[in-house]
């Protein structure tokens, strides 16, 4: 049973939203994925190998010059099907309520995605990569080179979830 | 002497953005730090220690509920002082042409700027944080947890960067 990705669950919390946006968006390509259902995504970036790709709008492919020498891209992308004003989220596989921005859900104001990729390689306006979990044809946003010095905490903790599996 | 940030260098290069934005940004709170120019700012967010300060508006902070249990987060703003079309750029400290998607400069078609940074604490809407280095009164637009284990990469390189310093 597919699940409305706009419906609330007990416990959620939506709230109003400001009736304007602040800033605009472009979107600079799509990611392609093997996932077309929602339910087929892999859980987290590190739960599938599966090779992705990421392509960037012609318009923009000379911003590329010099992604080759990174190892790994921090990929940002909009997560446009999912509610944007709940405050409070009972996700499904925790079943546990959170608040929006202790939760990596696509649900929250800024629909703002991001994972760490391990690039494999570029042709043309095309990125292989591996890590992503979104659906084919989600909007990207922004790619960045990952540098280990800012972007690295191996001892990073989240508690809440630690808790879970402990 | 103060350079105009939206001016352009030899060997920079712009293209025709789209006329239209696909999607909207809510700003969601501010970040308060302690640099008001943009030459005060650190070059990057391990090179200061400041204590700089995440403001939540109000409407969102039942959002911040289990943020508490994090001991990093990723940290997503808005820096509305770039210009967005460039896709070759000549960073002033390295001097050296790359494109836009190999930087991490603030000028991007889409200038959303992340950093991973260390929570010290959270009162009301207002988390003390160390690892930013924005400008102050710089637009917030998403807080999230750190995951070592799907966003730490301490083997990650940046080759070109790598290059610079050997």
């Amino acid at each position: 049973m597919v699940e409305d990705p706009f419906g609330i669950r007990d416990g959620e919390v939506a709230i109003d939203l400001p009736e304007q946006f602040d800033a605009g968006v472009y979107f600079i390509g799509r990611i392609r994925t093997p996932w077309t259902r929602r339910e087929d995504c892999p859980k987290n970036a590190r739960e599938s190998e599966a090779v992705c790709t990421v392509e960037i709008d012609r318009r923009y492919e000379a911003a590329l010059a010099g992604v080759d020498s990174c190892s790994h891209l921090l990929v940002l992308y909009w997560m446009d099907r999912s509610r944007r004003d709940l405050v409070l989220q009972v996700p499904r596989h925790y079943g546990e309520q959170r608040g929006t921005f202790a939760l990596r859900s696509p649900a929250r104001p800024n629909p703002i995605a991001l994972s760490a990729a391990t690039l494999l390689g570029i042709a043309g306006n095309r990125l292989s990569v591996v890590g992503l979990d979104c659906l084919d044809g989600t909007p990207l946003v922004d790619i960045k080179p990952y540098f280990a010095s800012t972007d690295a905490f191996p001892s990073a903790a989240v508690g809440w979830h630690k808790a879970l599996k402990a």
